[in-house]
């Protein structure tokens, strides 16, 4: 299973920075991919929306529970990385909770349960 | 397009109950039953991992983005109507920002991106 873990790059939760300095989040991406995004883990970015709980990242896959983190930062890239692989390595994606990271079982935000196949209203 | 607004009926932000009484998440719920959900929004329930943030609910639906919202009460749910409907009714699910109720505006917690359709790994 391939799945995807969103990194917001713009989340700058409750700071101001100065011209050129780049974003917590930025930082965190940054280090995720300095450390090695491992197989079947996908790291696009994008906004999030969770602005003041940032740096903030997001699991999701098809069929899948997303989960959705955040007070993360660059020193966080290597567990946010074990997460994403454990996640992708569970058959359903529902990772023990005691093998998930200690950022996962603390800072999540929220989670969504997968999107249902429902068919479409008859007209 | 049929839309899935799920609300946490476990959400009990930093409060203690007494026996018996229900949760800030299932009056929510309980209130947005008896407004009246409208055609093409389903109401499951389902624990949202938002605890210190909730009451919450999240949308979602086949192809969206995901929203999450929280610091909900019962006192939301005809908001929380109005905005699963905008959702559903978006032909994208992307709401303008101004026509999305003020309790989305302000009381995000997160979004999630649509879910892409990657192919599999070659083995």
């Amino acid at each position: 299973m391939i799945v995807t873990l969103h990194v917001c790059i713009t989340c700058r939760p409750g700071q101001t920075l100065g011209e050129g300095e780049i974003t917590p989040g930025a930082r965190l991406h940054a280090a995720i991919l300095d450390a090695g995004v491992p197989d079947g883990v996908v790291v696009p970015v994008e906004c999030l929306s969770a602005c003041n709980q940032g740096g903030s990242v997001a699991l999701s896959a098809p069929g899948r529970w997303s989960y959705v983190y955040g007070r993360l930062s660059d020193g966080n890239a290597h567990d946010v990385i074990a997460g994403a692989s454990a996640y992708a390595a569970a058959p359903d994606g529902i990772v023990p909770w005691r093998s998930r990271p200690e950022i996962f079982r603390k800072q999540s935000l929220a989670r969504i349960p997968p999107i249902a196949a429902l068919p479409e209203a008859a007209e």
